[in-house]
């Protein structure tokens, strides 16, 4: 089994006067994370479309913030991958200093780049989940 | 009851390959949405802290995404809150002609500035919140 | 002349910890503006590839920030256009409570759809802007 | 002479309908440059007003872009800073294999914490500055 993780460094512009991370700072944080867990995989969400016409839209988003998230603060970001037949879910957990800073998840569905219907997960795509995914 | 609506333009600038709007950039019009809120019943993010003492940071979000949105779309967002002893919860629905764009909703605890321990929701905002929440 | 303003309300997570406006968020919010003027005058950014086969990329920007913004200030941002023979530049001044807060520019070029070269600006375009501009 | 330069990847949530990064974009990546440099010279921005009583202000910014950006493409920014008495400069320069994709540069002023003056940049800020300065 493969694992994914990357680290997210908090950035001065992505806190608060609290001084801890906008919220919605944190969600650019998760989608920049599928972005490169999908580049790992060789299914970058910018090809997928021209070079093999789906489209892996999301229909689902759910976390809980556990922890505040301050500048400076390195937050490791692992990403756990499940397959359906035609969706895609990644459940991810972000940790400070090994404690969980948040939690949650992510549907996508797998769309027809033609007429946006949903369709089967490429058996392409499939293999180069499945390592990822827990046994 | 009162009730609480906040129309969203899709911008250009908020659109992807496809035309459709990132769901970044949606997470961050919910965000506005609810500073909009705060503002309206007069409990606006950027005051509750220096002027009442207390913060309502974000501890849930839960979204569901069923029709793309593209630029120029007018999306209409409505917020419901519900109140709990020591939480405060905010649903949405956001509409384009009419018709569901996404739902979902978001959890706040209320917590002392000073120490960051969850306290009790205080009287006034309860009752400035009170006119907006459904019977 | 027609003028044109748009009034931004800074909002709490557009806010850094010492409570003003993080200067990419006054970007987005200048990127905005320019959105909404293009719409105003019926050339809306997101239609005039599909409609009328140019876009307009932006080349240069230049701006200058005079006083910090808060949460819950009221930027009143105006935008004076010029025309170029290829070129379009806005120049922007925003004003809190009378006094300006930043002023700048944008140059954006006319380029082609299909060739990405640069041509002349079409003539329903112009005549569009023209009331916009400084005589 | 030390020298700094950060590998920004453009990401599919940074790209436009013509899948070229949106200019917001490129200005969050350029703000996140600067705080990386920071980061690497021990004055973080999260740390110089509370460890060292002043900030840094931004009061220009001025940018060219000479080439689009496209999901997937490698951009490599260098940052040369000049120090004036008052005030600090960082110059830009982005690459794409080689080629200059935009240039420009940030003037910030050191400004005291306590009454928001402006001031000389310390001694120990210039000292951990100038091995990335020209010669």
């Amino acid at each position: 089994m493969s694992s994914f993780e990357h680290t997210w460094t908090v950035r001065f512009s992505d806190t608060d006067p609290f001084g801890i991370a906008h919220y919605p700072r944190i969600v650019d944080t998760v989608h920049e994370t599928a972005d490169i867990f999908m580049q790992e995989i060789d299914f970058p969400f910018w090809e997928i479309s021209i070079e093999h016409g789906f489209g892996l839209p999301l229909v689902k988003m759910d976390f809980e913030f556990e922890r505040p998230m301050e500048a400076g603060d390195d937050i490791v970001i692992s990403v756990v991958p499940s397959l359906g037949t035609r969706s895609l879910r990644f459940d991810y957990v972000a940790r400070k200093d090994g404690e969980v800073a948040f939690t949650g998840y992510e549907t996508r569905v797998c769309a027809s780049k033609d007429d946006v219907s949903s369709r089967d997960i490429p058996d392409d795509l499939r293999a180069a989940i499945e390592p990822y995914t827990e046994s």
